[in-house]
């Protein structure tokens, strides 16, 4: 928070402790799981994938969470709305986040479904499958303080999994409607082609009608639009949004704006390990720099630096604080 | 098990979740704990600890646990006896031995103190620095299948550690009885040197009486004969049991017997990232050795092979399999 108690971010999201796994690509194919994909299951099927896992670490997660815990690294004012319980992996959540210095008072939930969790296979590749039991997430429809938080905070960032909890949807509505009438930037992730699959109208007319910044990578941009040609897909979302920040692995990121589309290349990354939380480490670059007023290609390429520094670790929170990299 | 049941090693140890997180030598001072030491502290004190923690990793821990999921990863048959509570943590600590192929199906507490955890502080040097809420593992006095286990399994393994949980020393000197009268040979680990100075009476005794196989690094066994001469603490464990493995850290380990001093020569090992779990997988290496009936000189080899091979990684599980350093 600023002297004024602002926050730069505001983020909503899952609320998820990752449980990572290495596994190799049959495992993946025995299960039905397609790589690089999130699969949402129920209880019953999580707790019979877990008992196939491996050998596991544990490490907070969640897409915007993940996000807003590089933003803090980074040195900016953060905060996070999402549903835990009162559990083992609830504490281990909160916990994280205020270690990295996110505000995060959201009420626990005290009975019902446990704090959400995400198995996370990671393949030699360093790809990372992830089957995602949500849990009390979806209770992020009971939020109380909302508007508040909305009314100090300079940007409100939101992802497309959200979208999977049926009953956050109305709230989710209600906090974009507040953000606009406060005159707040409104950031939204794609999450994912499998989530953009499934909400496709809805994403885009949220895109098209309340986004500023989109975030996706190339084949979330490629399913929005229904397109095999990324250049298309481009063309089509330039100009519907203020910007969109696409990343596209290896070769970098690109900036779309109505004006111009602009090329962030990014360094070679050694020592890739798990590329669990590219795209959010790659958010929290662009928005700090977008928070601080950076001109948007240092915004992506400070994005980009983000990204290349998680994929050597595994887990998408960083082990190491991330502000050296803003120079 | 083999064809017949039986095990190889049968660990019994404290039942641990490590809690993982990187932070500077200022931070060990500031809160008063020597660095490299294991402290025990109670569930106000490690609530208050953990808050004033950065972002974590969790990892399964335990020593004997991790000797044991070392030597499941080496190709042993192994069981462990221990105490976890039916929470998030003991789900995940059972999970990862079952994972690791390791027999355990310790009855799960069901009341009472939550499973335990140990927030591990890894400072730039790669030392850790350990401090422990026991909870459930104190309950492992309550054990039932203990002498069948035992009488299946041709090593009873055992931790330093055990006797901080006051309750658990008459059950685990009843294990080692059993032991010896099923004709067993008995492992036991010093585990730390602060762990020694506790219990250092009853070690001795213990030690010089039913110990086959000790396990001790450098200050613990210094600490152990109350010497700053190593040369001199070797000479007084020469004889006093079967075998003594002494680990030096990158001078390798030192193997005592009887008849002979051997030295196993170490290689330097690059990537250094955390030193937990440098002694639990040496004693993983030698145990398979040992249960394989290699001589001694190439039991400590593996052992060193095992140590080198867990201090590149963060935690004490291997996230790679270790059966390849078997050659």
């Amino acid at each position: 928070m600023d002297k004024k108690g602002n926050f730069d971010v505001l983020g909503i999201g899952n609320a998820i402790v990752d449980i990572l796994s290495f596994t190799d690509d049959n495992f993946l194919q025995e299960h039905g799981f397609a790589k690089g994909s999130m699969t949402l299951v129920d209880e019953a099927v999580a707790s019979s994938f877990y008992a196939k896992l491996g050998q596991t670490t544990e490490c907070s997660g969640g897409s915007v969470a993940n996000s807003l815990a590089g933003l803090a690294s980074l040195g900016a004012k953060t905060a996070f709305i999402g549903k835990v319980k009162n559990d083992q992996l609830g504490a281990i959540f909160t916990h994280d986040l205020h270690a990295a210095g996110v505000y995060f008072d959201s009420k626990l939930a005290t009975d019902g479904a446990a704090t959400a969790h995400c198995m996370i296979c990671v393949t030699p590749d360093a790809q990372r499958t992830m089957v995602t039991y949500l849990g009390a997430c979806g209770l992020v429809s009971e939020l109380d303080k909302d508007e508040e938080l909305i009314a100090r905070s300079n940007i409100l960032y939101i992802e497309g999994y959200l979208w999977d909890a049926e009953d956050a949807k109305s709230a989710i509505r209600a906090s974009i409607r507040t953000a606009k009438q406060h005159d707040k930037r409104v950031a939204f992730t794609l999450s994912d082609t499998f989530c953009v699959h499934r909400h496709h109208y809805e994403f885009l007319e949220l895109i098209h009608n309340d986004v500023d910044i989109l975030f996706a990578n190339e084949a979330e941009i490629k399913a929005l639009y229904k397109t095999e040609n990324f250049d298309n897909a481009i063309e089509q979302v330039r100009g519907k949004v203020s910007v969109a920040a696409v990343t596209r692995s290896e070769k970098g990121s690109v900036v779309v704006t109505k004006e111009a589309i602009e090329i962030a290349a990014t360094q070679p990354v050694h020592n890739l390990v798990d590329t669990t939380g590219a795209g959010d480490l790659y958010a929290s670059g662009f928005l700090f720099g977008f928070s601080r007023g950076w001109d948007l290609l240092n915004c992506a390429q400070l994005g980009n630096k983000c990204a290349g520094e998680i994929i050597t670790q595994l887990g998408a929170r960083s082990q190491k604080p991330l502000h050296a990299l803003v120079a």
